[in-house]
């Protein structure tokens, strides 16, 4: 069994017959689930850039098969004409969408495998690349797996989660990072009930987190973000789980607008509040959450994005924050795949990652 | 200067000729703004029953000049006969929208009026309607002017006021309640910026809030539910303003869903939580919020309405609270027309009404 087909969301992997990338078009989700199968470059960036892959595990997954499948169309005989070809297509892919960091980092991976390998014929280069994008596809798979081993260790049969956006398995690989517990713990016969924010303006949760879970048969609910209080209050939720962006030396985490608003109910109703993500996240030269910019979006997203008609007079102003810091004395945990760290953030996050704490 | 001419937003009055119910058709809001004038029963009834007209205190205001124009068209010659015209004409009115209990108390009051009048010629009951109709309309202009005064009086030059959901003139008449404040500083010169939770799902925020506020000329910005954390994080508000669906004995407010949340957001950022509701509000027979019962609405509503497709899938479910409680302890006052009342709610309430404290 080829690895990629274990995910519960078949969302990235090689085609059956290894010429072209399979994606599940996100673009059309959740009414239309439509998997395509590309080998065109011409059809590879488009999917990146019209968002039909999206996630940045994600991207960076399909850049790796991207590269590969490309490369295997060439009819060069020669390493040096094997390896232009190889630099073109990097290039092309990486203008597909040029501030998604985690593109660039896995299309140089795969054509470092190439350029690595001068005395070789061209047939052995490509099986190595192929191995190359198992190998990142891999990768994401064992940090979920183990981000959600950690996270599951945090809730027991029958709890009711609130979730935030979307870090699920669309967006990565298999488990997710932030969704990853309540994927692993359908596989292991553990009953939790995900309650999911809609997450406006964009509908993260309500368009990807609800189909992510509704299709692997999770128990899942969906609310609007204003409802997390009266959940919370009624008894329903016993932990909240959210994603990252980017976490802070200190622990203060910017994740999508809105997530600090649900972690300030949470200490208010006295709800354990979990930030999950991979290590690659923290970024200890940032000191603390005012030294991470906020995104300022187009607010017409808020009028008219999704709507039938605008909600609101086209002279009314919008205030659209794309991201907030959730300050780290609101954080209960974070969950890294390399372990959970507890208050004070400053100290254990520094020793998960064998750095003496900045001062 | 006939007094409904004052009015910021022109929602209801009786049509210059006083043959006409004239209405600001709410539910092309705010996309179309089209008035409408009606004077035939079944159309009165149908701007009811199409939420044309909505708002309680609207809806009464309605009532009234609806029963005075159909009044109006009788060849009765007859008492007896008049008033049988006029008990048919409140029974069908009344049926246009069985569970709003302010268009009934309203409908009573103008057939009593007619009814208490057998001895007088025709012409003079209508123009003891007519009187009584503007009497309506006058008293919740006093009302809401009350409210806003004492409101005003929480606030100073330049404050952020956050508000959610709508409690304005589109509701009421002139100032509205919750809303109220920010028409009467407009009035008097004094600079408020009012930000506008959209208020999901029905996002009355965005449809009529932010229509009432850019109508009139006051600063406004248009946010979605989960950036009031933000907003309030980065100094934006000085206050939030929120209307009341029903306040028990104790001060626990029931308001539209989200309002809780707001609450607790201001309490954590020290921001003082203002509700504002004429004393009708005041439930003195419900000792708390848990007493309270919270409408629960079809679950499409937050997947379907006003998207042009689907924001989930189908079988994903929904959880549809319409209203919420804000515990009275995260409440700073209430206002009402006949002042402001601070905690202990329990006290306080009951001795701006003369009651007794009831233990």
């Amino acid at each position: 069994m080829e690895l990629t087909q274990i995910t519960h969301i078949d969302n990235v992997r090689l085609s059956d017959d290894g010429r072209a990338v399979r994606i599940l078009d996100q673009s059309r989700l959740p009414n239309e689930t439509v998997y395509l199968e590309l080998s065109q470059a011409e059809d590879l960036y488009e999917a990146i850039h019209a968002l039909r892959v999206r996630g940045a595990p994600a991207i960076g997954i399909f850049a790796g098969y991207a590269m590969y499948v490309l490369a295997r169309q060439t009819k060069a005989a020669q390493f040096g004409d094997f390896i232009q070809e190889c630099r073109r297509h990097h290039a092309y892919l990486n203008s597909s969408r040029p501030t998604a960091v985690n593109l660039k980092h896995m299309l140089d991976r795969m054509l470092a495998v190439a350029e690595s390998m001068p005395c070789m014929d061209i047939d052995s280069i490509l099986e190595s690349m192929r191995q190359a994008a198992i190998a990142i596809h891999q990768e994401d798979i064992t940090m979920c797996t183990a981000i959600s081993r950690h996270g599951l260790s945090l809730v027991k049969e029958g709890d009711g989660i609130l979730t935030h956006c979307n870090a699920g398995p669309l967006a990565t690989s298999r488990y997710g990072t932030a969704l990853g517990p309540l994927f692993l713990a359908k596989e292991e016969g553990i009953t939790l009930h995900a309650w999911c924010d809609e997450t406006r303006p964009l509908l993260q949760g309500a368009r990807l987190t609800a189909y992510e879970l509704q299709r692997a048969g999770i128990d899942c609910t969906l609310i609007c973000d204003n409802m997390a209080s009266i959940v919370m209050k009624e008894g329903k939720i016993n932990a909240c789980f959210v994603g990252c962006d980017r976490v802070a030396r200190n622990g203060d985490t910017a994740n999508k607008i809105g997530t600090s608003g649900v972690a300030i109910l949470a200490r208010h109703y006295g709800i354990p509040f979990y930030v999950l993500g991979p290590s690659s996240t923290i970024d200890f030269t940032c000191p603390d959450g005012d030294h991470i910019p906020i995104e300022l979006r187009d607010g017409e997203e808020i009028k008219s994005k999704f709507f039938e008609q605008p909600s609101s007079l086209p002279e009314v102003k919008c205030y659209n924050p794309a991201f907030d810091v959730t300050d780290h004395d609101l954080i209960t945990a974070i969950v890294t795949e390399r372990g959970i760290c507890y208050p004070p953030f400053e100290d254990s996050l520094a020793a998960l990652f064998g750095r003496k704490r900045e001062v």
